[in-house]
């Protein structure tokens, strides 16, 4: 089913649509036999909308994929990830907080080390401190190219995100890291006519850079890979007829909303606590809500079983603050998941759980991976879950008669 | 898994299958935590089906996906209903009976009213009685035209089906119903080379209503919308070499039942009991049996939760009737669900049961959306059920070594 046929059957309503994502939230037992984080979190709150609410487990790209946050986020939105991709370069300088625009070509930036004749020694140039990158990042920002404009945005030690904006810019190009070392870095080549103008300009670029960085070893040079541009991905607005809002902490996170046109609300704080003030201040202004919280992928990926159960039943905690606004349709689920026993992003199906009044509830007063199992949203897709809360927000007619 | 290849596998057998379709079986509760239309029938006999059937809940057309009765029944019967389309215009046709055939145009029509100035002032002719619908019909039923028939069909108050038949139409036609009053009717244009004729033909036609209308206000004129050709599908006997029986009160449904290339039996009487003695008559000439029940969908439609629920306890009093002609296998399910809360057709799965000798029974004594999200058949598209069927029926071979 694509997003197009769903588009023409969108009608108007005045119902409200809350998506909590919890990033990473699907989990593993420590030991065989064992709870997932979630299973093991105290959650009566949660376990209470389970009762009146539809369960399932989502599948976030397909059967065994482990999905990066962009990919996990455009599922669980609603759109095939597969089909709609975000190029590594976007991400990245989503991750930035950078305001990506339609005549943008984005990748991700690595200082690195070369050595007299010109060969990489370090592909990471020893991890220079950010305060170092920051440094030469302004270092690069000096360098002028007629019609184009280009930014360099510090990520972390030598990571940084790198933008050409202007016209007539194209992303097919090839990554100048060839990923060893020993060798010379690559050229820049234009796999398609369109691309051929950027790929001299980046170039150019380069061959600046080379030159301003050339008595700052280690990080005497760059590397540039993952060339994309700002991807046209059809958004909420247009396709759901939704006015809909972010409330994200996380910068990259928030990047792929904004991407799909959600609005991004400022948050006063840092806390979990402040997102769901958020939430209540703009209640009244947007038919969509997407609330994130970071911390659950946080302590999944450090291996931190007990602060992730803690991290849920924050959430848990939470939760009556939602209830209390009686959105219509509420949708309780992860972008993938991140078991702590795994230190990692994991391809496990993510715990999902749907409250509507006119969801065919399941009776099953428990939300965890066990219990969604059994649950009559059954697995499935993540893109197929909004089209299913839309249908519950009576935003969807009858297909044909 | 495209029909054509099902198709190669495809082979001959004694067996019988028998399809139940309850029109728009599933439910909701009227209550949170209360049970469904389904659950709370008194169903000993699909109940003791059950316990020797696979259960699963069938998703007709996709998911949040709310499906009229043309893509509800083409999913069941085997169809993918976004791939086989049944225009508006042709279900019209095929609403009042029309015997619609591959030389036509298929087209919904409403009597309307025009001012002075030509400007339509009430786009459905204050839904004149079904009787001066019948009276115009005569009229516009004179109008000739060099090289075609034209048909007008009428149907309830306002509306008509309308047909023309000759060599070389099109169906790619924009409408005439501007969707608004106080502007004239649209004329028909041609959206391809190949419609263009038939854009021409039908303007004629519809300058020449205007006129036989002109003094017969309010329906002083018509609008014509959702033209459509017959659509070209697969037939049951050339697809799955089944010699298929369809037993029908409805008729759009039975229309669509011989579009599939079933060949609809004479029911004498309007109860559901005649159907089964249609069935019963009929059981020595047919492979397969579609038999339909209309009413508990305009119970469901009608908001009337108990009298959907006496529907669905007079089928299964009908059940053994059924069972005692020893079918191979038996599919009890709906082309979609129609909850009385609702009172509409709605996108939720439907409680689907399939018995047979060789299905792997899920021991599950009983016949609700509950029950049915239990079962090992899953969350499925209804399209998946006939090829399962089939299998059970021993008419699909192995593929490949």
């Amino acid at each position: 089913m694509d997003l197009k046929f769903l588009q023409n059957l969108i009608v108007p309503a005045q119902t409200k649509i809350a998506m909590i994502i919890m990033d990473g939230l699907g989990g593993l037992p420590l030991e065989p036999g064992g709870k997932t984080e979630l299973e093991t979190a105290r959650t009566p709150h949660l376990d209470a909308l389970a009762a009146q609410s539809a369960l399932g487990l989502t599948v976030p790209v397909g059967p065994g994929i482990t999905p990066g946050s962009g990919p996990g986020h455009l599922g669980i939105f609603g759109y095939d990830p597969l089909q709609y991709e975000i190029g590594r370069g976007a991400l990245e300088a989503l991750g930035v907080d950078f305001d990506l625009g339609p005549n943008d070509v984005a990748a991700r930036g690595n200082f690195c080390t070369v050595g007299g004749a010109g060969l990489l020694t370090d592909r990471r140039a020893g991890r220079i401190p950010t305060e170092v990158n920051e440094e030469l990042a302004s270092l690069l920002r000096t360098i002028r190219i007629d019609g184009v404009e280009f930014f360099v945005e510090p990520v972390k030690e030598h990571r940084f995100a790198f933008v050409v904006r202007g016209p007539g810019l194209g992303d097919a190009l090839t990554e100048t890291d060839p990923q060893k070392t020993g060798v010379p870095a690559l050229p820049v080549r234009a796999l398609e006519p369109d691309s051929e103008k950027t790929a001299r300009l980046v170039n150019q670029f380069i061959a600046q850079a080379r030159q301003l960085l050339a008595d700052r070893h280690p990080a005497n040079m760059i590397l540039l890979r993952g060339f994309a541009r700002y991807p046209a991905i059809p958004t909420y607005p247009e396709l759901f007829g939704l006015r809909a809002a972010a409330i994200v902490l996380h910068a990259m996170v928030r990047g792929v909303a904004k991407l799909v046109g959600m609005q991004a609300l400022n948050v006063e704080g840092e806390g979990i606590a402040d997102e769901f003030t958020t939430l209540e201040r703009n209640w009244n202004d947007f038919d969509f809500f997407y609330l994130h919280v970071k911390k659950t992928d946080t302590a999944g990926e450090d291996g931190d079983f007990a602060r992730k159960v803690r991290v849920i039943e924050e959430v848990d905690a939470l939760m009556p603050r939602l209830t209390a606004l009686k959105p219509d349709v509420v949708i309780v689920s992860g972008d993938h998941s991140s078991p702590a026993l795994l230190k990692a992003h994991s391809w496990h199906p993510v715990p999902t759980l749907l409250y509507g009044k006119y969801v065919r509830a399941d009776g099953i007063a428990e939300f965890g991976e066990r219990a969604c199992a059994r649950g009559s949203l059954g697995v499935l897709p993540a893109k197929d879950v909004m089209p299913i809360a839309l249908a519950n927000a009576q935003r969807i007619t009858k297909y044909s008669a």
